[in-house]
């Protein structure tokens, strides 16, 4: 089964990381929640305190297929400023590995280096990113050579659902996205 | 600002609580994440732990504007046979306060003897109830006297900005939707 890292940092908005979470794993990819320290438990943007499962330190691109980056401007400006996370999202783009960030955490993307032209974020983060080609509400997810980009909470499901079909294939997907009730992600 | 209490118990389906408690705070809601004993860490269906802020017993009806309860098998089947839980809810049910419960947790309602004619679950959880009127796929979300149904992970976001609604008002629903890029709600 592919194994994805969720970065996790205080901050965090909990809607998109745990939908993206449940989601994979519903898919029965293997999640691992990174912290940027030893400090497992880590308060979300809304209060909501949830333990990672280890530091992201010491996990290689070669132990991964992908890296996912839940928003929150909070969490965000800590993966974008995190040397380890910024080192990792270099391997991990070097080797074209998956790629994955959802309402403002295409920032820290761009931080790295590592955003394409052709993404989506939340309204108003692109005016703080460089890299051409903003999509805005064309579509629910942006996916851009071994990138895919995201809004925000209402499509984090459909972010979500995006990635098992990308890594698992259609199959998994429709399954997953039925036992979720989701099947509104086809029309945004 | 209304007080609302979320019920969290060992095996909650994690979407459907987060949902819930972010899009009520961010209306302004102060929710309480309740736990059915003193350990405040909890785990959910897909292995995410999240803190509770307190136990479930002290409170009383008369501190709370609502109660909601998340689902997950494993959770409902805690929260139905919970002697606590069941107590508050008979009590809120008693003094007309509003009660919300999603996906598997209407079971817990019946349990109490609160679900009214009129609601929704996640498919196929109708047969372990007795009520009638179940209302199947009409609604993302079902109001019945005091009593608000939803039907699982893929209707949560739109399950708690009914919520918000409910006990702040349309324009208050309105800000709430637009910030989580949630206006497919109105469609479901």
């Amino acid at each position: 089964m592919p194994k994805v890292l969720v970065a996790i940092a205080e901050g965090f908005e909990e809607i998109e990381a745990i939908c993206i979470i449940d989601v994979l794993r519903r898919g029965g990819v293997e999640v691992i929640m990174g912290s940027l320290d030893t400090t497992l438990p880590i308060k979300g943007a809304h209060g909501v305190i949830m333990h990672a499962d280890r530091p992201i330190k010491g996990l290689s691109a070669d132990d991964l297929d992908m890296i996912v980056l839940p928003g929150g401007w909070g969490g965000t400006k800590a993966l974008a400023s995190d040397t380890t996370v910024q080192a990792l999202l270099k391997e991990m783009d070097a080797k074209g590995k998956n790629i994955g960030a959802i309402c403002a955490a295409p920032y820290a993307l761009e931080a790295a280096g590592v955003l394409k032209e052709g993404y989506t974020c939340y309204p108003g983060i692109e005016d703080d990113l460089r890299t051409g080609g903003f999509e805005g509400d064309k579509h629910a997810v942006v996916e851009s050579a071994n990138v895919m980009t995201s809004r925000g909470p209402g499509t984090a499901i459909c972010f979500g659902l995006a990635i098992v079909k990308k890594l698992l294939g259609l199959a998994a997907y429709e399954k997953v996205r039925d036992g979720l009730l989701a099947g509104y992600c086809e029309t945004l």
